[in-house]
Formats: C-alpha cells, structure tokens, sequence
C-alpha cells in the first residue's frame, strides 16, 4: 500500500540509478492478496513447514551452546570454508566440479546476482535475458542501468537461432553484451527446461560471440521425472558464472546462496561482497554447514520433490479440467511454476484487480519483461498453497478468465492495462 | 595471500565501477598476523564469547521449533515490523524520536552505507568524510566511483570550521556534494568523540550548505563514562541519515543491522534492497527480536562495557609506561579504537612487517585516507584479545618503535612506504 502522493523533497539528491528503482504497480494489489480468503497463486515462496522443526531448532540451539564463540562473530567475505566444501558437494549432483576456493557465499543468489552485475555491467550495456526472465534479475539490472534485451524461449527453453540473431544483430550494432541471464532449468517464471541438446548450442554461440553466461539454478535438485540436468557451468568453467542458493533446498529465510565463478572473476567478487555487506552472516552459513553436515539433506530434498510434485499435479489437473478453451499452459518437470497464457485480447494486467475479487490471486506477465510486454500472460505457483486449495484457486482463476472472454466477445476487446513502463523491482512475494 | 601474478582474463569486461575494488596491500600482513604468536590490535571483533551462549542457543532454538516455518521463511524487504519497533527503542537512549515505518533492516551496517550511497551518488560526486575515516565506508565511496573529500578532526571531532572552508571551496568549485559520512561517537579508527557543543555546529554548516548527514552509529552504547550521547538524527530528523548496528551491542555474526531514513528516502532504499538481497534473512532477524523481548539486552551492554572499559584501561596504561618519546596517542572514551600517531619521520606502513616479526599487528593509517596520507598513524584496537595480550602487545609495539627511531636517527629517515594508491576494500578483520 505504498502510495506517497507527497513530494519526495530528496528527488534532485537521488543517482542517476535510482530512476530505475520503482515500485511495481501491483504491490498494493498483493497486499489484498495476502488476506487468508485469498488464494495467492502469486507467491514463490517454498513451503518450509516440511522441514522437521523440532530437529533444526535442536541443532542451531546445539549449534550455539558449543560454537557460539564462531557462530556469532564475523566471518570471511567470502563465506566459512568448510561451508564452501559442502557447496561443492551439492554442485556435483549437477555434473559440476568445482574448488571451495572459486566459491563466493553470498545473501541469497539474489546477491550474486547484484554483485556480478555490478561487477560486470557499465550503465547502457547490454544483459541478455530470456523473455520472460526472473522479475528479481530485472530489477537489478535496471539499478545498474543496464539495458535488458529479450530471447524468446519455447517449451525446450531459450531458443538457440533466436539467441545467435539477437547477438549477430547487437554486433551489427556494436553494442557492448557484458553477458547472458538464463535460469535454465524448471525456469522462473515459464516453468520450461533447456534440452542437453540445447544447452550445447547455446555455450557455442556464447563462446562464438564471446559473451559470459550467468546461469541461476535455485531449482534444478527439484525435478520430478529424471535425475538432475547436467549444469551449463558443468560443461563450461571459463564461461559460465553460476548462481546457487539454499533457499529452495533448506530454508529460504536463511539468505545463504553462492556463486561459482572463474578465478579472477571471484576474487573481484570478494572484494564487491565486502563493500556491499562486510561479510556473510556466520549465523545463517554455519546453521547451513551443520544442516549439510548432520542431516538427511538429500532425503530432505526428495521430500520436498514429492510434495512439489503433487502440488504440480493438483495445478495441471484443475487446469484441463477448468481453464476455457483458447487458455494455454507450461506443463513443468519440476520447480514451482506455471507459464499461462490468455487467449487472444485478454490482459492478465488489466483483470488482477478482478481476479483478487474474486479470491485468487496470480503475478501478471509484465514483470518478467524488461520492455513491457507480457499482457497476455501470468504466472501461476503451486509450490505454497495446499493442494485443495491450489485446485479451488485455478477453478475461481477459470471463472474469472471466462467473463473476460464474455466481456471480450460482447464488447470486442478489454483495454488494456496501462503501459508497463519497464522494470520494477519485485518483493520477495512475487520472487 | 591473494598474490596471483596470472593475467585476468576478464579484465576487459568489467565495469568501470571495479577499477576501484582493489585488494588490501596489507591482506598478505593479515594472514600472518592470525597466528597465535601474534597478538593482534589489528581487528575490529567484539568479544562475543562475554555472551551466555548457552542461554543463546536454548532461545534460538525454541524460536525455529515453535515458529520456523516464519523465522526460515522470506521476510519482506524492509524487515520484519517487531523487530523495527524494538529498533526505535533501542535509538530512543541516544533521543531519537523515530517510527518503526522509517526503519529499514540491513545486513550490517555496511549494507546501509551501500543502499545510502548507491541511492545518492553518482561517479565522480563529492562526499564528505572525517580524516581519517571508517575504512568500510571509503571501500564503499571508492566502489560507487565517489570522490571522497577529507575533513579534519581532533580530539573534540571532527572539525567545524575546517567543514565549512571544505564546504566552501567546494561550492566554489561547483561540485556536487552528496553527504557528509561521519561516526561521530567513539570514531572508527581515532576513537574521538563529537561533542556536544559541535554536533550542533555540524548540523547547522550541512543545513546552511543543504548537505545530508549519514550519521554511523555503531559504538554509540559502548562508552564508559557517561550516559549515551545525543545523536546528530535526534536534532534533525529531515537532513541525517543514521546507520545502526546490533554488531557490537548483541553479535557481529548476526548481521543485522538498520538504516532510519526520511520517508521518502527510506522508500527508495528498501527497493534498492530488494534488487541488491530481496530480503534480508528471517532467521538472523527473529533472532534479534527474540533477544530483544525474552533477554536483559541492556544488561548484556553494561556488561560488555565493563569488559572494553578494562581492556581500554589495560592499553592505555600499556602505552603510557612503554611507549618511546615523540609518540601521541587519543585516550577513547568508549568504542573499540586507539589512534596512534608515531614520531616524524617513521611511516606505520613500512613499519607493519617488522612488528610482524616481532609478533604484533596493527592497522596502517594509510587505509583510512582516500587520498594516500596517513603514514605516521595506526589504528590499534583493544575488543577482542585479553588485557594481559593488550599489555604484551602495546610492548612489543614500543619496542618496535624504539628500533625505528634508533634507525631513524642513525640513517636520518625511513624511506616511506610505496603509495598508497587510494582506498582499499577493507577485510572482516579491519572493520
């Protein structure tokens, strides 16, 4: 509910960056949204209350009794060493082999992601992202003032001819590519995976044109089908930077992500994180390193599969049994996510406002374009409501969907809503 | 010992911004001088371990089993609502009239010199610090490409009058000057003090000249003769923007520390959080808060008090009975630092590895200057190791001082160190 009218008496003290830091249009819409009688299908949050409680609280309390002396003291900027040795471990099961010393511990990938764009990107460069692309990357990269160029992707993923036109097109241009964003696996918001077939082509055209790729993979462990994908940096050290976080795999509320990165790269990381927060809290990464250490963390994580797993299955069945004919859908293999799109002349902006009263909730297309697109799509999340309520949630989405349609088909066509006008940074609601 | 010779190959593709994330030359110094043979006066560690750590670790852990799926959860960006409203309580024994809306939690203090100063500054504007000034800060200034401006201070702080001549020139000059930064209690190196009868001054120069005021806070609780000082936000709540911190006061390990902004400026840094964290971590911040309601936190405070007070006695007493002739020094009365400045002719910084081998560390001064000074002086802290090592420190220190000057007189000078060459991201353990 943020709307100041009064005049912000410091506007002619702000950076030239601040311009780019504006609040989504949509935050007064997810304040009413969080009302219980509300069925937030907008939210990425992972459902933490599938952990066994009582055990994590014993260990922390554990935890600080013995080595309280460490746990409350600062760390190193570039996070506890051992913490980077179980890092590594985890990265394995994605084909990556990787040296605690080429791993940063940051706040959440979040962090990496601001200190890699900071790092790396000039005001008016170039970022290359996916269309749509992860709505917490878009705001950082409109704080560095970068500018953010779409490729399409499809349901195997960034499409590989639209990537090598776009790059051929930017060097006609000669425009300055610091890099691409991709999540290429169960991606934030579409849901999609990038084949292995894909994959090899998009590091070839990357290496061709020369352009670094930051690969963000908060979900690649929650498949539901295979074993995980093998990772772009797997197949990559040189080229490929890698985001990694616990927030989906443990506990999103303890802020402990990372990057992987080459080695100048991360030692010029280091010295980012320093003057961006100190250090990393020792708190959060050494109640990580014991949890890795001590628990079932690989049983943990299927559990949190099968759950999400359900929860994937109650969204897709209620979807076919109740969305309109025109409506289509992602069908993930994993993650928490459900790319819909509106049939012809409907606007997912425009009808939130009527979607929320009617009691279900969802984040619009628009935020995960950097050019203000996306007006006929929305993303759906199954991975925090109950099932029954997931199901309850798309059949109230559906009926709302189909009065649009009436509306649509009586009157010829919904305005639609106001022009995006670019990038807005998102709450940790809609990450 | 981050001496890599290999050529980076990325060094075309940073930012501009990374020209000034430059390593410490002192780092190298700093791992040896984590032997334990070498006392070190180089940190800035408070002494958690005076906590009850297992009373800490029996609240925590009852904290995740009654409420985890809250504390490992997303927070919103701005910080969670209780724990800002016992923020205001704790800013209310400096005077501070405050509203928990204008709090943003941070990752340390740092992290709020990082929003305030990627919020106001553009490469190549002014900002204000004391000579010398926090070492964090000036790797913050340096990392947003800002020109730092030095202002002297004494022992009564920094210096009004020479503000309003810098403030003066400046103007003249025609340069934009976002902030004045300042640690105007218990200062962070010189361990000095505003007084009272100058804060007022300070105050009334920056509004004159419409300059804001980011005031840093840190050891505001931590003095030892008198009730807390007044803070600067407390007399203008419109041009000060102040840093806190539960660093000291509670445990660095936590993290968690806040900016109090005006409203609209407060607005601005919570969307520039989201794009550099999305949030900051629930398990750190509930922590807090628990600690703030279930333990005798102001207790807690007079008790590390007591505890820096004898450590503060033990160094000064130390330095009077061995420090050579021609050595001065600030006596803090409250905080972690001592400020010393050596004999004309010697330089701390070439000085650094001889006391090294002789078993005791200290911070050059040169890492406090944006602008190369700083030679005769050095930091030396007294927090973190135990009196009778302050003691045995301070006399290995004079001893070395003693051979210097021996040098000095035979050979008529020491060369000086090499040039400082600007500021220098700092490390953990030079905060």
């Amino acid at each position: 509910m943020e709307q100041h009218t009064r005049t912000d008496a410091y506007v002619d003290r702000y950076a030239a960056r601040a311009a780019g830091m504006v609040a989504s249009e949509i935050r007064a819409l997810f304040a009413v949204a969080a009302r219980p009688e509300v069925v937030s299908l907008a939210g990425g949050m992972p459902y933490v209350s599938a952990l066994p409680l009582d055990t994590v609280g014993a260990m922390v309390g554990d935890l600080i009794s013995r080595s309280g002396a460490e746990v409350l003291q600062y760390a190193s900027a570039q996070g506890d060493p051992l913490l980077r040795e179980r890092i590594c471990e985890v990265m394995s099961l994605e084909g990556i082999q990787a040296c605690a010393d080429d791993v940063v511990v940051t706040v959440g990938a979040q962090q990496g992601l601001d200190l890699v764009t900071r790092l790396f990107v000039d005001p008016g460069d170039v970022v290359l992202a996916e269309a749509p692309s992860y709505v917490g990357a878009l705001g950082t990269f409109a704080s560095y003032q970068a500018d953010v160029v779409h490729v399409p992707l499809d349901d195997a993923g960034l499409v590989p001819a639209a990537l090598r036109e776009t790059l051929e097109r930017l060097r006609r241009e000669n425009r300055r590519v610091k890099f691409l964003y991709t999540v290429p696996t169960f991606q934030n918001p579409a849901g999609v995976t990038l084949t292995a077939a894909r994959r090899a082509q998009v590091l070839e055209i990357c290496a061709e044109y020369d352009v670094l790729v930051i690969e963000d993979n908060p979900y690649g462990l929650l498949g539901f089908d295979h074993e995980p994908m093998r990772a772009l940096r797997a197949d990559d050290a040189d080229r490929v930077v890698y985001l990694g976080s616990f927030s989906k795999t443990i506990a999103s509320g303890l802020r402990v992500g990372w990057v992987l990165a080459p080695h100048a790269v991360r030692a010029k990381l280091v010295l980012a994180a320093e003057s961006a927060i100190l250090c990393p809290s020792n708190f959060s990464q050494l109640a990580v390193r014991e949890y890795l250490t001590t628990q079932p963390w690989r049983e943990q994580i299927k559990d949190f599969r099968e759950l999400y797993r359900e929860r994937r299955d109650t969204m897709l069945d209620a979807l076919d049994a109740f969305m309109p004919e025109g409506c289509t859908w992602t069908r993930p293999a994993g993650g928490f996510f459900v790319w819909l799109t509106l049939p012809e002349g409907l606007d997912a902006k425009a009808m939130a406002p009527r979607a929320i009263a009617e009691r279900v909730a969802y984040v619009p297309g628009t935020g995960f374009y950097a050019d203000g697109s996306g007006h006929r799509h929305m993303r759906i999340s199954y991975c925090y409501p109950e099932p029954h309520r997931i199901r309850e949630g798309v059949r109230r989405l559906a009926g709302v969907v189909e009065r649009e349609l009436e509306l649509r088909d009586t009157f010829g066509g919904v305005a639609p809503g106001g022009s995006a006008g670019g990038v807005h940074t998102p709450g940790p609601d809609t990450v």
